[in-house]
């Protein structure tokens, strides 16, 4: 197959998946659901992260969560022992989530009004970089094992994502981490993006990830009151 | 798009890739070149643990390496360092190393007769395992980071590949990492897999590691020998 081909297919494919995004978008404006898309390497720790994240949030919002992986449906159910709902998705050989995948899992959850939705992508930090799944803004989980040059190595991922997490920061004195280099790598592919510490395990730096969000939902709401005038 | 459409294009886009791993695989045996295809999550080590190997196995064997990124030739750098020869592709957009890449990335290493080549897959551990480069198996690269469920959420990889190189093993004992059960995880998705455990950092399980690849390289040489008769 010519490489002209594969490239006009891989624009209609993302061409659907932006419209399906958009009405997924429309969706969540419509419910004032403030959702977030994160995504990750396999085990940077955001079934961890968001198993605090929500259990902190739970009683301020109405939160969903969905869940992507290839196989399983164990973060799920790690999500729903918070008592927080939870959709699993299941890619199958899927590298990503797309835009229907979340749109049909939205619809099984619970009504969110005013609320949270976190979507949990595939463990992968390129593929997922180029799919909108209509998300207010992407979240890269980063952890300390994973070494200060991945932002330069997978560049697309960190140039699409507002914050970066930095998780596993218990680890970092045992490890040789250098939280500086990473964070001016970040920078030099995305100027712009936030930058947080977190540990899921001991809950260092969970109180600031509050704030974050709840200055994210407080604007977004602004925003709306200002756009019905 | 039709799903049906997508389908087709994809294995368009494999078979023609087959085709072309084909032809990297019998280079391989008529140079009498061991390959092998290592793939993991960004961050596990791979590179690090290829520094090691190449400076372990280089006086023994001619070694040649294969770096695969989206960007920076940061890794080829750090292979050349230890005086081995290295390649960077990087791959841009794309999530994996196909045949094409290694194949135009084999003609720019020295003649590597009798020897060793390690491929560096992109950090991913997703796509990489359906494409074929030739090589005689895949390492899947594993680190206690990571938690023990990979195995079953990403079987495909765990499933293609031959050996599971558990790597920052010296870190056991920080972490919760329960080696155990991780090996069943693995093995419930390949019951044949093979498994080592490593640390790049210390040298720990090194001298077992070449020890494997000695006696991959001699049933390699003995399976030709009995092909000529």
């Amino acid at each position: 197959m010519s490489s002209e081909r594969i490239i006009q297919v891989e624009r209609d494919i993302l061409g659907k998946n932006d419209r399906l995004a958009a009405d997924n978008r429309a969706r969540f404006q419509a419910d004032e659901v403030l959702a977030f898309n994160l995504v990750s390497s396999p085990g940077a720790g955001k079934t961890s992260l968001l198993v605090r994240a929500v259990s902190g949030l739970k009683d301020s919002f109405p939160i969903g969560v969905i869940e992507g992986d290839q196989q399983t449906s164990n973060d799920a159910e790690r999500i729903r022992a918070t008592g927080v709902a939870a959709i699993q998705v299941n890619t199958g050989k899927g590298c990503h989530l797309d835009a229907a995948m979340v749109g049909q899992a939205y619809d099984r959850l619970p009504w969110l009004n005013g609320g949270l939705l976190f979507i949990e992508n595939v463990g992968n930090l390129v593929c997922p970089a180029a799919f909108d799944l209509g998300e207010a803004c992407k979240i890269v989980v980063f952890s300390t094992t994973e070494g200060e040059d991945k932002p330069l190595k997978y560049p697309d991922m960190f140039a699409a994502s507002s914050l970066m997490l930095i998780n596993k920061i218990d680890l970092a004195p045992v490890l040789d981490f250098d939280l500086a280099r990473t964070v001016e790598y970040a920078r030099r592919v995305n100027p712009g993006i936030e930058v947080m510490t977190v540990s899921a395990r001991t809950g260092e730096g969970f109180p600031a990830l509050y704030a974050w969000i709840r200055r994210r939902w407080a604007k977004a709401k602004q925003a709306e009151m200002a756009a019905q005038g």
